[in-house]
């Protein structure tokens, strides 16, 4: 046991700022102390004890504090702070997923020319501990596919459409009253948040980083009545589903994207705003990890795994992208599979080249087609897709 | 990167050793090498190009071999090659539970003294990272059970019957035919293996260790057909589920018993040989993990990740036994909890003091109770249980 002492200077009180803080007031960790916080509007926090400020520079020259916690919103702000921290020789956890799935790599270099630790595992999936598992056990090259519901938001509201009957505009109220979605839910419902975490989670599973543009995300708000009937008289719900998947060749690929999936298959069953993550490898088959995706307990906690992690001297080693194998693999979305898409005109169809189409169906209100198309022709139209308001969902096979 | 190589001696070549050249042999890691297999009668494995000696010496005197792995079905042996190992300052992996779960104490100090590691992340539940998890991730004292199923062949088993009309002796046949199931099953299905895989788990959850004899260990075998029936009649089915618990006074409790699981527990679901096992915290709530706990490839597949951690210099740090904020929880069996019990007499009945009977039924063939009694009174009439024919399985609220 190391007998240092964290001081922490914390930055952003949101949600999950405020869990740790309530975390660390319940558990009095012997070796770890909030110091000050740093927020934008000091005035909004005034029913807290804690020492607040709204001035970096309160934080890093307090010469006690010898550790940053960043928990804000902004991701330019965000980035500033953990970079500062790298360079002061700070060690910083981060739960800013937009900043990190844009700055992984200059964080990651940046860290081995300062040796100071960033650590972020609630960054994804919250309190189940997905990076590090990827980085500290998955590390023998027999990885072969991290599938996974990575946001809760979104999935609270396709459990509340698909088992209990709401509405598309129901649900998504609901999950706002219940504190799951923001008054603009367009990062959770439209697939980028999925998109940062799955981004942060193949730099451990694979070591590659891919920037978020170049992967096709696609959201579940465009989801209507029809498609819903569509995968219950299927016996499938839809999830929101991120992929990463090693192919031959040395390559892999990555999207997010509504799924219709199966009763057989351990996400189906993956409710409310639980997240499930199903991990495969060549020789242990399939690893299921589930848990409390979001909310300020769940992610405080997962938070002050990392800031204990840290007492340990724990780091990440990014053993995959520093593999005596070599290479690392290279993306491609030059992947062929099944999608179910739902249309109005015929011009909308046309947008998507597909390679065999084995279903097709037009009525009044209602046409699609189930065909085969690829991941690169989807993702070279998506931003047509969702503005002429054609839905598309991965249909795989039983 | 560390830049050792790793020269492996490996003692035992049954399911798992046999697993591992496999996987050695298909993955080709650059810096592990399988350099000579210690194992009882040569003659057996003729059919294989590692080199094979019968002599512990060959692999210990070799002065090439830096890296002990010992996967061997005999516990005192098990013991003489661990402890050797350590003492002469050779990194081991063991996957031997039993042996473990014995001498789990004096190892720690062993390797405390020699400064010499040794992981043992197979030995509990196969693929599924749970020590190193609870040793690394759960490092926060928030942590309130740790719940499981942990033996695959009595799943596998309990599975045959609740989910396909299979009788017991059919379903243990069937079992065996999988080669999930050894000549001698008593040490699956009475709950032996689950039992050191528990001590295992706990001392990395909360510290403690508590020998086997001080634990109720009751298993599947003495269950029969009126118990099959009795649980799918309230919607429930049989598991044999392991459980460690903290309860107030820093105290906790342990056991190891057939439960009537409902429909809405994750570890209702965990089928045929998987092992599920359910974390749960005081601010994360609950994490569930997921994945085959038993087999060649899939435990080979984790003592390969234990090999490869040892490259990263990676080692238990018993957190939980050197924690600051001081004691460990104690043990104890004073604990009530509601349990369904068929028996055939009067008299038989009366070896269990219930505090409160809730439900009592006779007729010819059939009788039993349910009721509320201690952990500490089954625990002292375990073995007359046995021989008496009574079986006694939890029965939670739902």
């Amino acid at each position: 046991m190391n007998s240092r002492r964290l001081c922490i200077g914390l930055f952003g009180f949101g949600t999950v700022g405020r869990g740790l803080y309530e975390l660390l007031e319940n558990t009095c960790p012997a070796n770890v102390e909030l110091r000050r916080v740093c927020v934008r509007n000091i005035a909004k926090h005034r029913d807290c004890e804690v020492d607040m400020t709204d001035n970096a520079d309160d934080i890093f020259q307090d010469p006690q504090i010898n550790f940053i916690v960043e928990l804000i919103d902004d991701a330019d702000a965000s980035y500033r702070i953990v970079s500062r921290a790298l360079r002061e020789g700070k060690p910083v956890v981060s739960g800013n997923k937009k900043m990190l799935a844009r700055h992984i790599e200059e964080l990651i270099e940046l860290q081995g020319i300062t040796g100071t630790p960033l650590l972020y595992d609630a960054s994804a999936c919250g309190s189940i501990p997905v990076i590090r598992n990827l980085e500290e056990y998955y590390d023998n090259d027999l990885l072969l596919s991290v599938k996974g519901i990575l946001n809760g938001s979104s999935n609270y509201i396709l459990t509340k459409i698909f088992n209990q009957g709401k509405t598309y505009s129901e649900a998504l109220r609901e999950a706002q009253e219940a504190g799951f979605a923001e008054s603009d839910p367009s990062l959770d419902v439209d697939g980028w948040d999925s998109l940062y975490k799955l981004i942060i989670i193949t730099v451990h599973a694979f070591g590659t980083y891919v920037a978020p543009e170049r992967i096709f995300t696609f959201g579940i708000s465009g989801m209507n009545d029809h498609d819903i009937r569509f995968a219950m008289e299927k016996g499938r719900r839809i999830k929101l589903v991120a992929h990463v998947e090693k192919l031959s060749g040395n390559r892999m690929t990555m999207c997010v994207m509504p799924q219709l999936i199966s009763r057989n298959k351990y996400i189906y069953s993956v409710d409310d705003e639980f997240n499930g993550v199903v991990i495969k490898g060549l020789y242990y088959d399939k690893q299921f990890m589930f848990g409390r995706g979001a909310g300020g307990h769940p992610t405080g906690s997962a938070i002050l795994s990392d800031i204990t992690a840290c007492l340990y001297d724990y780091r990440y080693e990014y053993k995959k992208r520093n593999h005596p194998s070599g290479a690392m693999p290279e993306f491609t979305d030059d992947v062929t599979f099944r999608i179910y898409c739902r249309y109005s005109s015929p011009h909308d169809l046309s947008l998507i080249p597909f390679d065999r189409i084995s279903e097709s169906y037009t009525s009044d209100g209602f046409n699609y087609v189930v065909g085969e198309t690829s991941l690169h022709a989807l993702h070279s139209v998506a931003d047509e897709l969702r503005q002429r308001g054609i839905f598309v969902a991965a249909y795989p096979g039983d």
